[in-house]
């Protein structure tokens, strides 16, 4: 890694943090929680935009919002994103944060249910990890497609030292199917319990993109999956057409709109021209 | 005003808005300038969206942004809303904010290219002022609708001590014609310039809704005319089907997409559970 390419990050920018991230020395229990500390984290507009458009490389956030994404990194034991932001960005998914050694950097996790993502021996995430500057990528697939899975991309998985995991798909409920994609059929509930019991990852930074996050953001049952959020918003508009973050509608006892999503234990911390938002979905 | 309408909001609050206010003894000048000072300003959820459906009260904002509001509104001499809100929302238009008088009350200008707002004697912008707690809107109607107009509302305006104000429609463009709004035939260079020079108006505070907004930061020479923004943001997400902001995407000299709207002098300021961004648009 280059010295151009090494962020820094200052613990007492951190403080505010603090209460939000996982125990840096988690203490054992004799009930194992089922899912890890699970973080969810983006920066968007003003508008609530991630990018000006699927794929498109958007700089939003300044210098030490990007420090803070690094500093996220190495705080947690694995960072998650869907297969479309892999194949839109092709990101290095590792912690460039000054000081943080290979056992530190967290573990990338790709959830790509039909294996699409179509990376090869020089897609970033796999050079960062042949270097020694980040570990190798979980991929985890629907199990399902084990007998079609080409070869060349298990061989090169495996020499940057990453694997598939193989998920089976949850049992079929019983009447009419409302969809054929093998997405529908895994819910959060069950991809976190298997990044807890097979990939043993204790703590989870979830980074995007848009599917992956209003998915999230759009249930009830799913937001008690999440124990924190850490949103920043830079001081623009990126405009329409933009990746939006914007939940499902939700609807209250009597049938009238309600807030989709609030928040308690709220603070906002002001990051250079960005703001930070961390808090904890109210459910 | 009884007491419990009665709003309070202590000056050290306030100490980050002023260099983005009016002043407060506008100096005299000769050359007037054309226009109003400007300032912008909403409340949104974290996905942008100003309420949960069109026409939908929406509580966003916490007591200490909803003071900020009011102290806006007695630091401007007008303040702007669009005809679907003034439909929609049946807002009193005054600041309730503790020790403003009459003549400290912001004028209020309802933009009615058709006068399709049916208010009634008991609206809630004409019995405020009937009350003597704030002053009776001007409304600005297409001056082609002047025939046309039935005369109870006129009168019931009066009585107040409100008025119509009749604009005259922009020179047709030569060649064919887009649409056929009145609206689309004012520019905001020419509304603004009329609310300066027929209606006096020295300061005035835009608040919506999301019509007016995002046609205001939809174009670069729109743009020009906003001194300052004051954008409240609450920590919750409203859900899909709101009533959002964002304006049209814009593109750079070779065609690629570029952010919509930049902004300077950008300043975040927590308040309550909200954060408030003041700045100017970067044109």
């Amino acid at each position: 890694m280059t010295s151009q390419d090494t962020l820094t990050f200052h613990p007492q920018t951190a403080c505010f943090l603090a209460p939000y991230l996982p125990a840096v020395f988690p203490t054992s229990s004799t009930h194992p929680h089922p899912h890890p500390f699970t973080t969810l984290t983006y920066a968007a507009s003003l508008d609530s935009h991630l990018s000006l458009s699927p794929g498109a490389q958007t700089y939003l956030s300044g210098p030490l919002s990007k420090s803070l994404t690094h500093y996220l990194r190495s705080r947690h034991s694995a960072i998650l994103i869907g297969v479309s932001t892999a194949v839109a960005d092709d990101p290095g998914l590792n912690s460039r944060l000054r000081g943080v050694d290979l056992e530190g950097q967290p573990r990338p996790i790709i959830i790509d249910p039909d294996f699409r993502w179509e990376f090869t021996r020089d897609s970033r995430v796999l050079k960062t990890a042949r270097e020694g500057n980040g570990k190798a990528p979980y991929i985890i697939v629907n199990a399902s497609n084990a007998a079609a899975v080409d070869e060349d991309r298990l061989r090169w998985l495996a020499e940057a030292g990453g694997r598939v995991f193989w998920m089976p798909e949850l049992p079929s409920e019983p009447g009419p199917r409302s969809s054929s994609s093998s997405r529908s059929r895994w819910s959060w509930d069950q991809i976190l319990g298997f990044i807890k019991s097979e990939c043993k990852v204790d703590s989870l930074m979830i980074e995007g993109g848009g599917v992956v996050i209003n998915s999230l953001l759009s249930s009830p049952g799913n937001l008690k999956l999440i124990n924190s959020v850490v949103i920043t918003i830079a001081p623009v508009y990126l405009g329409q057409g933009g990746v939006n973050v914007s939940p499902a509608a939700q609807t209250g006892e009597s049938g009238q709109r309600v807030s989709a999503v609030k928040f308690k234990e709220v603070q906002w911390n002001v990051l250079g021209n960005d703001v930070v938002m961390v808090a904890r979905p109210d459910v």
